[in-house]
């Protein structure tokens, strides 16, 4: 305990962002995982529920109630179930680092399209987005995070720099998010069922995407114009792969920037950045992100190819859904937040083949 | 109706060997399909469960309770639910065409060795093994059909001209099946929830399957002696494919015959049997049976290899566990039995890749 | 031969298109294959290269100059090769059937921005686009067919009933394109190295893609106004799976439809349309359209969902790019051409799961 | 320099076992790589091959012949190259380990008949197996390591604690692999296209496996009696993956074991291994080892069951083959070698799911 000072509580550990959050904390070299809570397995040893961790780990679930004091608490709880008890929850640790979707909104009207509820403003405000690209100044003071969904993570990510450059202001922004299994969570249903899901090219969400609004309001927060969800169209395909995302946005640019303007913006915008690598190769078959690479990291790819006849930026951004989309990007806006270095834990290269 | 003047009914007709009856008999020029019965989905059209039979037919499932008088009744209901229903399935359809495991063995030895039960011999006389290569001249004079495991049908079928030369007694066998997805069914669970399955090589069974049984009461039944469960090693591994069974049976013959004796033994015994393959090609990446070649087909590919040395005999076995190991086997001996080309119905070649 | 009394050859049989023209025309009742060429395979039986035919037909591989006079000559050579041998192939068969791109397009200002060549007047005015759902009396009448693109078929399908009521014109389309593997052909190479392509998502060309030229063509043909290329902004993405293609579509009509009218269009269109299939349910897990549910037939399926605020229609269109989107479509249209009906020989219903 | 003494050279490291050395020794803390050969890809940047090293190393491959001094070279050139370059390789490392067949073997009689060829006695003597379970102190005290291969590495650890009790033999050990693509190596040819081999299961060694030679030597040499290649029969199965073996071996004792002992015996021989983990579990879907959960990771999962009523043991053993399977097991022999901590580089947990 002497070495692990920062005691790490996970709430609802026995789901696919909870598992990461705990691979990814057992050996981070500065904190100790005190907890985990399960209500349907208390009692089970997590690697009964993460069975690569075993050998890792001989920490059992708890129940929530018998939770202790703690200086960080994770919580992957479902949307909903966070905000109803994050007063206990701030009462038993300094941080919460919140995976669900409950305050990753600051805006009233965007909530109220589309969650159908208000933003709970007087927690909201101590809650600070966790994409550490755009914002790693304000969560080096902030208390707690709201960890961005997935699928936000992938298009903000991809976009931030057009996004600041101006150029996605008042012109159309066509998102195609294809996306992994694993996206779905850990319970078994008839959609997820591997005979059903299995091979499967499958539009779930064609209009309508929540994500619009995480999007809109933090690419908005970083531009100088209002981006507005009216010009975001998401649509999103399940297609083959346990783990993964690509989007692939395609942006209608007022006034088209060159190819090698595109190229600075991005190469400004990401350099010092460990975990953005822009991939735009010229031959090979990786020429452009591809999940494929990243599954176990906490890496998002961005790439793009310019269209100039018509003005059209095509941006391509992958993520591991899990990791970046979820428990790595949680982890590194706790490392930023904590003062650890920002890539302690994080150090996974990912697999070739 | 003039012209499809055979009633059929597909008891259970919701899962996916009900679906595959479906699929093979709606466009079967000699029967046509009066009902189809779904506790569950009772009312909802049959293409909402079976989507590939969009457009295909306008039917809807009823419940078992209002089934009318028909001719042949196919039942794919869970095993042991057939056998509590028989005598009322009886009296209402001519012939019983079941796809359950309550009426393969006949010996009750095995039955209590397997099952746990007894034989109920009053039926089980009327109710002949439903693999047409070894059985057919007593299907064109039965009046119901057990139709044989999809695991057995692979062994049997890739053993039988062994068996049948007498090289299968006292010998060990060494069976492993290696089976896609489906064979699990169609009602979702953690096992086959896509983020755990997708991938997997996982031992499901790895002593004890209870298709042994089948496997050594049929083989034993073509072959001059008797072949004991005990003599016949079988484990179950599951991989990733949705249908699709290969069985890799190791034989370790007395009297190991010459590669070309194999051949002979092969090639009589499957000479003019229209759902047989012999696979074995010098060269060429199908080689040996692979089940990836056989999805929604009725062909059972087998094949053999020799370790002189030893005398291992290796025999390669491959089907679609829905069709060839379920539906199309008894659609097959359906046909057999009611006197119409064998092949009525069951003549989709196959996709190539 | 008194059956079968019209003669087809298939050159440039040992791709998978090959392929697929000889599975489903073997069974055909009105033709007969004569001969199928490739040079590489002369003298192998058509089986060693399409295994799924093994015990289907007894034909060998030809050499092209061996070609003898024949009814229809189907052509799956690669592009550019045809068109060089077109006059010969014309002395030889009465009908020819191209699934190359060298007579899809009439427009040279097309041909010269997509391929960089002209086109063939002479040649092109005897061709005739080979989707039959759009020019089912020209091919009633004309003497040869330009077969489809695989995506262009998919895009066009999909958006046909909006381009006929005119609400295509002078606005943005964007279409995403999901691909499997066998679209890039039978030869392997490090792209399609297992390893590789198992589980990419992967951009392979999101902007200046050739089909938008076929898309454009042929949707302004049916539609009041002429729809620019520079309107349909096309990209692909190859994902897992060996057959199939997703469109996902995004319109941004002037004066949007209301949903009712969008199922009203899409009714109408294609209402006695025997390969496309409206898919758009309320509930289930295939709601819209799924290339998973048409491995194999000749099916394209249709959906779509209406984002009233912003006016975006989203279409959906899947179909298996080696039948409907290849081999499939050609022998539709070979139907059509020679008075037959238009289903023979493409009646699989497909796989579920 | 300073903090990394150790300078390793990759010979060969533009395939996939070389690309898991690089991925592995990157972060190692002991060791700096100095060169890396390919040489059809000299002056390519090494993250060009292996994508997923992009940001780790700006190391580019060079040619053999500029191979400078160092202290430990690894070589994963094919098999026979290495043997014929051995002597130049070792005037210029300390330490070789050579992940080909070449040094594997001490038996000449196995060599020959496995391989065709005599053991170079005067060089093999110089080279240890690289298991380290097996041969921990010889290799601390070897000079060269001959790593295994990774079907025999699955063999081996799974049938070590039976051997080494005295129950393999003169008893018919039956052991069936199952392997996914990437031991076929980077090259991409017909089998290995993806629309070919994704969803196979395809049995591609059914007889004859050179492996077979490397287990029976190397459980010979714990086992208190010789075990014949004659009494392994070894074959070999293609799944759908694209890492991962599952080896599934029958062993049919002459005194069989209970089932607690069993337990003792693969306790007591695994004790402390720290990439060993017994997995056999009453309950849930991974109660028996499965690769899927071993992607990147140098664990083998080894389970068994027993089959009392014919004393067959079935032993179920997993591993990465490019891990454990040859890079990882190579680096951890080099651990032991070098009398690092084992586990140095090879920490990664796995994933799941």
């Amino acid at each position: 305990m002497a070495e692990k000072e920062v005691r790490v509580a996970v709430v609802g550990g026995s789901g696919y962002a909870g598992g990461e959050i705990l691979r990814l904390l057992l050996p981070h070299p500065e904190v100790r995982i005190t907890q985990v809570t399960s209500e349907s397995n208390r009692g089970k040893y997590v690697h009964q529920i993460h069975p690569n961790l075993r050998g890792q780990t001989g920490l059992r679930f708890c129940s929530a109630e018998d939770l202790r004091e703690c200086d960080v608490l994770f919580s992957a709880l479902p949307h909903g179930t966070f905000a109803e008890r994050v007063a206990d929850f701030s009462s038993m640790s300094t941080h919460l680092i919140d995976l669900s979707s409950d305050f990753r909104l600051k805006r009233d009207d965007l909530m109220q399209k589309f969650y159908n509820r208000s933003v709970r403003t007087a927690w909201a405000e101590h809650f600070t987005y966790g994409v550490s690209e755009l914002y790693r100044t304000d969560i080096r003071n902030t208390r707690h995070i709201a960890g961005a969904g997935c699928l936000a993570t992938a298009s903000i990510l991809g976009l931030y720099p057009l996004a600041r450059a101006g150029y996605l202001s008042n012109t159309p922004i066509v998102i195609e998010a294809k996306v992994g299994s694993s996206a779905a969570g850990a319970s078994p249903n008839l959609s997820t069922h591997h005979p059903e899901r299995s091979g499967a090219m499958r539009s779930f969400q064609p209009t309508g995407h929540r994500h619009t609004a995480e999007i809109a309001e933090h690419l908005s927060a970083v531009s100088p114009h209002d981006i507005c969800t009216t010009d975001i169209h998401f649509s999103a395909t399940a297609v083959e792969r346990i783990r993964g995302i690509l989007i692939t946005a395609h942006c209608f640019t007022e006034n088209c920037p060159e190819k090698q303007d595109l190229w600075k913006m991005y190469r400004q915008t990401y350099a010092g950045e460990p975990f953005v690598r822009i991939v735009k190769e010229r031959t090979g078959i990786y020429r452009y992100p591809d999940p494929k690479l990243l599954d176990g990291t906490n890496f998002c790819e961005v790439g793009f190819e310019l269209d100039a006849e018509t003005g059209r930026v095509v941006v391509m951004s992958a993520l591991d859904n899990l990791v970046k989309g979820a428990a790595g990007g949680a982890v590194q806006a706790m490392n930023v937040l904590l003062d650890y270095e920002e890539t302690t834990g994080l150090e996974f290269a990912g697999l070739h083949p």
